[in-house]
């Protein structure tokens, strides 16, 4: 069924489009089709005049571009922003973090916390979110209430937590999980052992003959630290890496969240492999764990996409800083102010991001067929003014609170920034309890 | 004169004020006090409720500090925001921005441009910034108009522009500027020389006289790249720093930006001569120049405040972006994550930056006697929730555009977000106008 090119749901008319593919392309006076929530059209204005659709959007002084795509996060730990910082990586963990989540994490925590990351990410651009976290039900169910895409990887891991006793329980729970949602529109679920130190060999193996039977996406936690990398080499006599290779655990379904301390020889066998690897350039550098080489892994092909990690060690879900902070730092290790340029910063936070997620057919970019999740940046404000070049704007001006409207497939879910599915007010004061309770000590 | 404590100009009652001084405080539901533009009063809400003033501002959700201090940039330059992006630092200045100027930087160009820089520094929390540029006249009449605290370094060359014909013309072009605002209440002029491979070191040697007799600041680029550095060993045979020293121009009164490539010696040097750094994190990355080791200096006691530098290079004038940028960076420049904490990213921002201003008598701090140059910053959005401490979602959760007010010397210049003195929409016509001349190549 292909509808008739004269009639639209939805007709958006940009001063820019920017449809991230081509790379670097920046449409001027640009209309985009929206029709069953798909992009049924992009054309020049002049063209779409004639259009008959229901509701016309004009946006004569903003940028529409594919929704961006949070690779990696937590986002149930939005409660816990702020909780502590300025702590080293494993005493943040275990006198922290851990502790706080032993007594207060539950259904209802996570619920809320997803809907308060939910809030700031479509606030700041994002329409596609990935996440491991514990009640992954809960996570999966507020998405889906909210409208928001979301890729769900339940974790696993050797030890009981709230919810799971071990690893077979994690993978019962999770494997169901997946049937529940099977037919959601907006929510795929796959596996998230959590990291190689985390979850034994046996059950890393099993993981990786389920995902190939089921052809699921596995995120795990990879080479964070170049510390995690020694004790691997130390205990196993190999890098985390080449272990996970031998399992068969890396490769074009493969999510390598962090991968900082790597060499060419990592870095040949991550492109040889098609694995993706996702970026969190501002976690990196808050928790001092090392930097990733992104400008040399994209020259050599392999796939490198965008994550926020937790609002507990960021400390926000905002793709915006993300991408700047990939830029920065991806100029300053290189020495050399032409790498990662603003195209490519942009491609890491959309189009790469549906490629590791295995949805470039869907996502990632405005093309005509691809599912509508799109999102427009005001860029009159006095701190994007004057626009030279919108894409150096978006990467380099932009802080996220230029976002002004958001659609998933198709649904504007933010109106000039006002939530649709979200109830500000009703969310603060939640919010605000579980910060009494957490800081009281109490349950 | 002092004013009776039983009254005041203004009050205001804030969720949380964050004085900065002492290092690490923050006061629950405190009000301050002001009158006659300086800060009268800070005390307990329930104990200021019986405070007779004219304006009673609450601000149950906010907190209240004082206004950020942008120690480096050159303003009119906003008006080549984005122009020339992901260039090698040369070919940026020789080919794009330096050519751009030539053609057409005048009077008009500096107050359009600078009018644009005040209106995003304000909206994003500073209060007070330092300029180096051509037609430093126009960016002083500007900030005084727009009642912006403004410390102006007057551009010394060796070589003509727009401005003046040779060092002696800036000098005294500089020094006749100096004489126009001496009894400015908002606008202070000193030297600056723009840097040691710009200047002659008779010039250099000539402006260390002037500034001794004036006690004046000077304010130059300093060791931005280790390539400077090389070619002044080779064409000198000592590092720029230990050559300014020797004529004098490293003393108390100096401010050295930039400051990457530092040694152990050079570090010594600055803090036995109590010089004052100016870190630019974002520009240091954005063009690849280097990193200058920030917790070290401060370790060894050196005053280290925070730039944005230009927004060409930048490309904002954001200071919370500054703020953590500079934390991020110094953690995983150190590889530990406690290095330059929330507390110390806000100090550099504020008091650090009266302390290199030479100001801290009367700025940096909310303390009783100093002047109202004050913001306050909205917590209750989603971005900034839950707040357990008040200085990590400063520094790591917001991205300016929670500033909701700012006051200079107890003055509200800008109220829930509007700027009582920009004319947004008037001057985006003049800025869009400035950027269709400078696409085109028209003069």
């Amino acid at each position: 069924m292909s509808p008739s090119p004269g009639v639209a749901d939805t007709l958006i008319h940009a001063r820019w489009v920017v449809p991230v593919v081509p790379t670097g392309v920046v449409l001027e006076n640009y209309s985009v089709a929206i029709t069953q929530g798909r992009i049924t059209g992009l054309l020049p204005q002049h063209e779409a005049a004639g259009i008959d659709a229901q509701d016309v959007i004009e946006l004569p002084t903003q940028a529409l571009l594919p929704g961006l795509i949070n690779c990696h996060g937590h986002a149930a730990m939005t409660l816990l922003r702020g909780y502590a910082d300025d702590q080293p990586l494993m005493p943040w963990l275990e006198e922290h973090i851990w502790p706080a989540e032993a007594q207060h994490v539950s259904e209802r925590f996570v619920a809320d916390g997803v809907e308060l990351a939910i809030a700031e990410m479509l606030r700041s651009g994002t329409t596609t979110f990935s996440d491991m976290y514990f009640f992954p039900n809960f996570t999966a169910a507020t998405a889906e209430r909210l409208r928001m895409r979301c890729q769900i990887t339940f974790p696993v891991f050797d030890f009981p937590t709230a919810w799971g006793q071990n690893a077979d329980d994690y993978i019962s729970k999770g494997l169901a999980l997946r049937d529940d949602f099977k037919h959601s529109d907006l929510i795929s679920i796959a596996f998230g052992p959590h990291a190689p130190y985390t979850v034994a060999r046996d059950v890393l193996a099993r993981i990786s003959t389920l995902a190939a039977e089921l052809d699921s996406v596995v995120h795990i936690h990879l080479h964070e630290t170049s510390a995690e990398v020694l004790r691997a080499v130390e205990e196993h006599g190999e890098r985390p890496l080449d272990s996970l290779h031998a399992m068969g655990l890396i490769g074009p379904r493969s999510q390598c969240v962090h991968m900082t301390d790597l060499g060419d020889q990592d870095i040949q066998l991550l492109a040889a492999s098609a694995a993706h690897v996702i970026h969190c350039p501002q976690s990196n550098m808050k928790l001092a764990s090392g930097t990733c080489p992104v400008a040399t892994l994209l020259e050599r092909g392999v796939n490198v996409a965008l994550g926020t990690d937790s609002a507990a060690s960021n400390n926000d879900l905002n793709l915006f800083g993300e991408m700047q902070a990939a830029a920065l730092l991806a100029k300053l290790e290189r020495r050399d102010a032409t790498a990662l340029p603003a195209s490519q910063a942009l491609a890491m936070a959309t189009i790469n991001g549906a490629r590791a997620l295995g949805r470039e057919q869907d996502l990632g970019s405005i093309e005509v067929g691809k599912l509508a999740d799109l999102i427009s940046v005001d860029l009159s404000g006095p701190e994007t003014q004057p626009v030279y070049n919108p894409l150096s704007q978006l990467v380099y001006a932009c802080n996220g609170s230029q976002v002004a409207n958001s659609w998933v497939a198709g649904e504007r879910v933010m109106i000039d920034r006002e939530l649709v599915h979200v109830d500000l007010a009703d969310l603060n004061v939640r919010v605000s309890a579980w910060r009494e309770r957490i800081n009281g000590g109490g349950k």
